[in-house]
């Protein structure tokens, strides 16, 4: 069976739709050297999407999936205490939307706090991520809701190709980097550029769900651990971002922690701008001299700031 | 005397010779709700000018400082532990001249180390800013280096008039927003607008030199306090910048520090942006009511992110 990648027809019209709701996140061009990279001539693009609602790309597919036509009154359920969480909270109170969103107990105060001041309905369940995702299925079984995941769903992937739509109209790159997941940021922006450009993925050593499944050949379980396993911590790719990635994307790149650390500090100091571990990932593929073009013109997408900003100083 | 302000031409030319050493700073186009504005139709423009070089807008003056063909070999100096002295230290390792930078010895260490670490010559003078502003200029006469002032020479009205220009380029406002410290922003975006576009001042309660200024039809010196002090706190408005905003300035909104720090927490909550206290003034007099045409789209200039991010949680 062959998934249903969402085609470049399917995310302009996603762009169509959700154009009411959504930011256009902005653009700056950055010397390279103002970020340490000295032997780099080309300037870096860097795609501001930390700016966008919830403050990651996720808002993209969680506004999509609850701007369907179909969507049952029971409203949706999702797993999550992080973006995918937020952004699903988001959505579901600015468009009137019923949402239950199920976090496991292991899961942080502050996690909980955040859901339940953007107005969604919290489970919290015993056990670990897996556990919540169980209740969140079953739920949804039972009440008729729909069923959301995180990034295995064409309008993960559609609602991330918009963001490389955008990118794409706003600047001339000759490649794009972002952070890889469970792919469904990649997924989407793979099927949109379907190998009209480079598309490059980031993710760090102890996440490396993507670059896994495509040694092996389909996804495959991986162990997580380290700065990656908040946002980037998936323990299997998903079918359908590993369907496009597998196809469309050129590289998936394997980075330290420390050097996530580093390049968050490099944005900080550089031009004032927060990001969360997973925002600043798709630069330290820069920083660590993956990319070694020096002309190459990289469009870096800066995909989330959900982060405690005291940690940046 | 009249003093020279800066003409739209001498901006322009300033902006072209800027060009190959600043960042073009993005606009990100924000639904009024987003902020908690409800009453308001018009989306907010936000000019990001907190990812310029240096963390503030002054990098614009300080390069054109430094730029100047005519500098002697003795290089700069200046006084100011805040905005500004990171601007001039900046810029002058970037283009090799040689700067001194006075600051009193009531400054934080932080501030001490800040210009260190930026490769200025920092001399450290007992008292208040003014006695370093004295050293200064002292220094200046004996060494022929050239004085540069934070606010009150045409090369930072210039500076500042090239943020207008761009703003302009990017984006069809019916207002601009600024905070308004000595007046060297809002003096040179003023002098860029010259009445085609009604440009709003906004201080706090606690650093009001321009409202004080305007109502005595000439700068007074007034008595600073408040969250406002460090950025904004220039005891008396420039003569240049009152010259400017006298003529061609709609309004100085005067705002309480509570309105500022509600405005940093809005920004950050919303935007996951940034901003130190002067960098979030502006977005206050949209939040105080004090712009009440709930159609004009509005400008804001977040003109500076130089804080401990810390604080902003």
């Amino acid at each position: 069976m062959t998934p249903a990648l969402p085609t470049r027809a399917d995310i302009e019209a996603a762009a169509g739709r959700l154009a009411p709701y959504l930011r256009t996140t902005p653009v700056v061009a950055v010397d390279p050297d103002d970020l340490g990279l000295s032997g780099r001539r080309a300037p870096l693009l860097l795609k501001l999407e930390m700016v966008q609602h919830s403050g990651s790309f996720k808002a993209r597919g969680a506004h999509l999936h609850l701007l369907a036509p179909d969507l049952p009154a029971a409203g949706v359920v999702a797993a999550s205490g992080g973006n995918f969480g937020a952004a699903v909270a988001y959505a579901a109170r600015r468009l009137g939307v019923p949402a239950t969103v199920f976090i496991p107990d292991s899961s942080a105060p502050a996690k909980l706090d955040r859901l339940r001041s953007l107005g969604a309905t919290v489970e919290v369940i015993p056990g670990i991520y897996d556990d919540a995702l169980a209740a969140s299925r079953r739920r949804a079984g039972e009440s008729g809701a729909r069923f959301l995941h995180a990034f295995d769903q064409p309008e993960m992937l559609a609602g991330s190709g918009t963001l490389a739509a955008e990118l794409a109209g706003q600047v001339d790159a000759d490649r794009v980097v972002v952070a890889v997941g469970g792919g469904g940021l990649i997924g989407g922006v793979a099927a949109w550029h379907r190998g009209d450009l480079p598309v490059t993925g980031v993710e760090t050593a102890g996440c490396r769900t993507m670059a896994a499944a495509l040694a092996a050949g389909h996804p495959v379980e991986v162990e997580v651990s380290g700065i990656g396993t908040d946002a980037l911590g998936a323990r299997r790719a998903g079918d359908l971002p590993f369907a496009s990635a597998s196809r469309w994307v050129d590289e998936v790149v394997v980075v330290a922690d420390e050097d996530v650390v580093d390049a968050q500090r490099r944005l900080w100091s550089a031009l004032r701008l927060a990001t969360e571990p997973a925002g600043a990932a798709a630069l330290a593929a820069l920083t660590t001299g993956a990319l070694a073009d020096p002309d190459e013109r990289v469009a870096v997408v800066l995909c989330g700031a959900n982060v405690d900003p005291g940690t940046l100083a």
